[in-house]
């Protein structure tokens, strides 16, 4: 039983962004699909959502680099 | 292999609060789109629905600094 | 690191009822503001549905505290 | 600190099977509700559905005894 | 308590891909129900996002044969 324990840190940090920016594309890509000239708008929110919950997953690789 | 499972007990507490909140905002968020004059009468059930499911994140926060 | 593993075997067992229960009343609240009339023959089935599902968590307590 | 891994094993090796099963004869209530003369075309597929996915938990059960 | 924590990580490895290729064929189904005329260019669709989701499983039981 060898590893790091931070590899799984990581691991659990990318669970919830990876499925929240799915989230955050699929309602988009079903917003566009019934409304395709709102892509425009739409995609403006997407991006500021994709940004922030992205980040949160960064920040665990970021995490399991500092922390030992 | 260091570390305290506090911080893993504090993040298990925050998994379902999370959802639960944005699971709560999200209807709002529906229903407001939905029925924009129903604003009023929906963030009343909102903040209660709220209050509730964020003070069980809360109190994890504080069981991670009182249990050792 | 202290602590008994039992607390966290029933804060599994409440995880499933939790989810369940509050399944079957969402279902009833949208099922009563679809059809208000119909109140009556769905609560019969939201109380044995709520009942079945609850005592798996009741279990779960009674359990953390037989087995040691 | 007792007990054998293995019940932790079952434990998970239900978890899939029952929200799946679940799923299926969940469909199959929706369906037949909403086509009730469907019933015995929907219940074919659902006995076959029922079987492939109940099969996992009870594997799960037999390597619980057999693997130690 | 034996065996390999090995079979654990290809296990964890096969939960998303395996929800995930059921998502996508689950659509597909949904939407050939649907409009059966379409049913070419979904399974173009189909087969790419299956083969992207499908291969994350395959790495995880590669690697749980290298990294020891």
């Amino acid at each position: 039983m060898t590893g790091s324990i931070n590899v799984i840190g990581y691991a659990l940090a990318t669970l919830g962004p990876a499925i929240g920016v799915a989230m955050i594309f699929s309602s988009a890509i079903n917003g566009i699909a019934r409304q395709p000239e709102a892509r425009g708008a739409l995609m403006g929110a997407v991006y500021i959502g994709f940004a922030v919950v992205e980040a949160l997953a960064i920040l665990g690789f970021v995490l399991a680099f500092v922390i030992r």
